[in-house]
């Protein structure tokens, strides 16, 4: 008998929830928007079962989440969002609620860090022993993969919450930290610091300039403390022309050849776009599952 | 018959080598400057002859080594110092080296990765996923252990050279990058931008406020990197009396209670001064071979 998986990456914006069997073909997929938990996961549940239903028995379900969250499986509250500045998600035990609405082993990690091990699975990533995925849209998070495993350590990486230096153009707004990664190049900093949505911001606007050197200062402190082979770089932000590339090069002045690559591989090889595109959380969501 | 081992903790400054028994007992143990790497080599070569002809045959040697090193197996080049500042010592094969003329097996890391994996199989980072060990002295290095096992990516982590911000008072010496936590936080840093050496400054100089500042928001970065149960902070600079102290304040303020700490834990239990005092680095030389 085929199996099938359940899939949700939820967001702080969108619940992404699919159907999926093992070769990563995705059978049905609808979004819901986050607004409280319990209109959320009462939707997302009702999704699932009408699922099930319609005959996609499953009974693995892979949770990409927006974080903080409690991965300690020795503590009472495993699996809980514990305390987001995202209003009504504190301390939600969205595991064991779906684990009790749906009747299936549900696998929790990081949005982030899932989405890190789909692109070691199947993706820009493969055959490294350290990677790292970062999403650079409404926010900044990033995750970790070493040695196959997602770094889970007294809670995750919040590598958004880096505090960036070399970049007195502009003022950081992260509430908690102000010049993080966050604060200073995420797209609703962006949008704060120069009035304007990083969408509407033309290719030679200054904002892109200084959005690079942010970034690539950021991969400068992500390769001289992580030493990984690969740093997959995500996100809406991204997706504006020329950033990856403006990236790659700021950080390439900024770590000034003091690291010597072997098999004279550049940054070039490492900082790189998602092999996945934008299925890396969906698709990490799977890997959690497989794993 | 009881077993021993060779060990080198490999410096800039001095080779200390010892023999040990298993029990971690030092039974043997002298200095040697390290000036070119034909005579300090070849000393090192002649003290272990020595110890053996005493009767404390080793078969392992652990050599906890000064970087940046080639740490991949499967190089040509593996086991030797790369390129490095330090004038003579690039491009040296020192594992081979002492493989050749010891006839023994050698066991090889960063020193600050062989200090982490002691301070965690018998230190203050005892039952952690991850911890990381700091050394403040001349210079500046970290080192990463991931659930057992010490960080190698594409090199290794190189820690001291990560970028620090928010700390306009000084201006950092680091010739590749300025304003890293070398360049800011390291003894030889800190006596050219006062000009005067670390040891000579008094507990009030402004120097060590400003360096508990550079150090918090160096301990900020490792905890939104890693998230880390435990950071050692070593090295001859942290051994200044309220230091450590003064660092783990300003590395909550800097963080903001971003971090919700499990078990109530703070950075109190987390930042820490070595548990192995200033054995580190020999007994690091150990745990390579006992791992």
């Amino acid at each position: 008998m085929q199996e099938f998986y359940a899939l949700i990456e939820a967001g702080g914006t969108k619940f992404n929830c699919a159907i999926a069997d093992k070769q990563r073909n995705i059978l049905v997929e609808k979004r819901f928007d986050t607004t409280t938990p319990v209109d959320t996961i009462s939707a997302v549940i009702a999704f699932f079962k009408q699922q099930q239903q319609a005959g996609y028995n499953f009974r693995k379900l892979g949770l990409a989440c927006f974080g903080p969250l409690d991965l300690n499986p020795a503590s009472l509250s495993f699996g809980s969002i514990t305390s987001t500045p995202k209003p009504h998600w504190s301390n939600v035990d969205i595991k064991q609620q779906l684990e009790k609405g749906l009747h299936c082993a549900v696998f929790i990690d990081t949005d982030v860090n899932a989405a890190a091990l789909a692109e070691f699975k199947w993706g820009a990533s493969q055959n490294t022993s350290v990677n790292i995925y970062v999403t650079v849209g409404t926010g900044v998070g990033g995750g970790v993969v070493i040695n196959g495993q997602t770094l889970k350590g007294l809670v995750h990486p919040e590598l958004g919450h880096m505090l960036i230096s070399g970049v007195p153009e502009i003022k950081g707004v992260c509430p908690f930290h102000g010049n993080c990664v966050e604060g200073l190049a995420a797209g609703r900093s962006m949008a704060a610091i120069w009035q304007q949505s990083a969408d509407s911001m033309k290719e030679d606007h200054p904002a892109w300039d200084i959005e690079a050197k942010v970034l690539g200062n950021f991969c400068h402190n992500l390769m001289v403390s992580f030493s990984p082979q690969s740093i997959v770089l995500g996100g809406g932000v991204m997706s504006k022309k020329g950033l990856l590339e403006k990236t790659i090069e700021y950080a390439e002045q900024s770590l000034k050849n003091y690291i010597v690559f072997p098999y004279n591989q550049g940054l070039k090889q490492i900082i790189t776009a998602p092999g996945l595109g934008s299925r890396s959380g969906v698709f990490g969501a799977l890997a959690l599952i497989l794993d």
